[in-house]
């Protein structure tokens, strides 16, 4: 069964036509690389608006069944950054895990990793993962974090991705 | 003065007898190595129900008086996994280090370990701790957070923990 | 322009004068030894009064016009710790990371660094971050976080922050 993925960029200036949305994209090549199960991109480029983000994460989840929705943009510290207000609002469960393990990440690289809000949860059936807004810091962050998300989806009986292991290693723990 | 510690074990199937309940039997073991003050167990084996989570932390607090609470099982992303927020909705407090620890910790065995959601927290004058599921997993995890839970229990006014140093390296910060 | 900074010492026995406020000082200094752009304190010594804690963030947030305040005391476990509670209660958005950072940075020094409840968080236009207690954690923990501040000020249009760089190196990321 195909994976339904869902991609939100949140940008004030990318949905206005600004400029072009070049995180959303990298996460949609990156998503390409690791997956060699099939998969299907629900891709949206809204603005910085917290009802939309909200509605647009109920659509993918309740409406589209992703599995999986990342977000990307809108989890520092400025006024109109609400990305994780957002999704712990239409989370039932939160997954801390992520945004410690990204922030951790980050910091390798950067003292103001710290500054960055991310966080993850789960809508009934769907995880919802925020990633930041740098192409590059994007990657740094799905390479960390994506090695669990395949178990994760497995244990929400969603459908089994498979990925390319010369790309991402991805875990299964062994069944007791 | 004796210190009761309660161990809860969270699991639909330990609890209707499917099988064994080793995790709570690996928690018991644990805290008989790591403790030479005495200590008395008020242990507990329920299903994946938030209400009777809630209700079996807040007997063991509020009625039997257990400074310490330790639950396992149930901080996983599926569905029946709700023992973070029963806790969470019992607590008055949280304490956020303790979660970081032992995904930090479990992180280097797996990197499935973000998926856990487990935390700690008080509730008037009980620590409650959410430790993982597998025997293996609980060890690792005990082992790192347990040398700062005396010292806790101290500063909440709970009986001294006195522990074995060949086991666990107990930390008592000196009086200014 | 000159940057306002609010430092609160929450602490029942240095607000009755039993002994003096090391902690507040200790910050201070520490602030007074990064900074080399213009600053002004607004200083406070409160009870461990949740109330009294919240009303004068608030104040120096929404009145004082404070770009940064700072808190020292009131995050550990003993009953009257609840520093955390009324930052949380009177900032907008959290901000995860200052809290995992400076628990992972203390940490190094001692295993009940996990007791320490500490956060962060924004209301309106102004960055509230708890500090530990201790002088000497303080340092720590400032040393730890206080690179990343300056910027995390500039994006929220706060007056400017040039710190000295042989004391404490300052991060702002390049603009796109």
């Amino acid at each position: 069964m195909k994976s339904k993925i869902g991609i939100i960029t949140v940008s004030d200036r990318a949905s206005a036509g600004v400029y072009d949305d070049l995180s959303g994209k990298a996460i949609i090549e990156t998503l390409d690389e690791y997956l060699i199960s099939p998969w299907e991109e629900i891709y949206k480029v809204i603005p910085d608006e917290q009802d939309i983000i909200e509605a647009t994460m109920i659509e993918m989840a309740d409406e589209q069944n992703c599995s999986l929705i990342v977000t990307t943009g809108g989890t520092g510290p400025s006024k109109r950054d609400v990305t994780p207000e957002a999704t712990e609002n239409v989370c039932d469960r939160m997954m801390p895990g992520f945004g410690e393990l990204m922030r951790q990440e980050s910091l390798k690289f950067v003292p103001t990793a710290i500054l960055s809000r991310q966080t993850a949860g789960l809508r009934k059936d769907s995880l919802i993962v925020n990633l930041p807004g740098k192409p590059k810091s994007i990657r740094e962050c799905l390479d960390a974090v994506f090695p669990a998300i395949p178990y994760c989806l497995d244990l929400m009986e969603q459908p089994f991705m498979e990925c390319d292991e010369k790309v991402i290693k991805v875990f299964r723990p062994k069944a007791k």
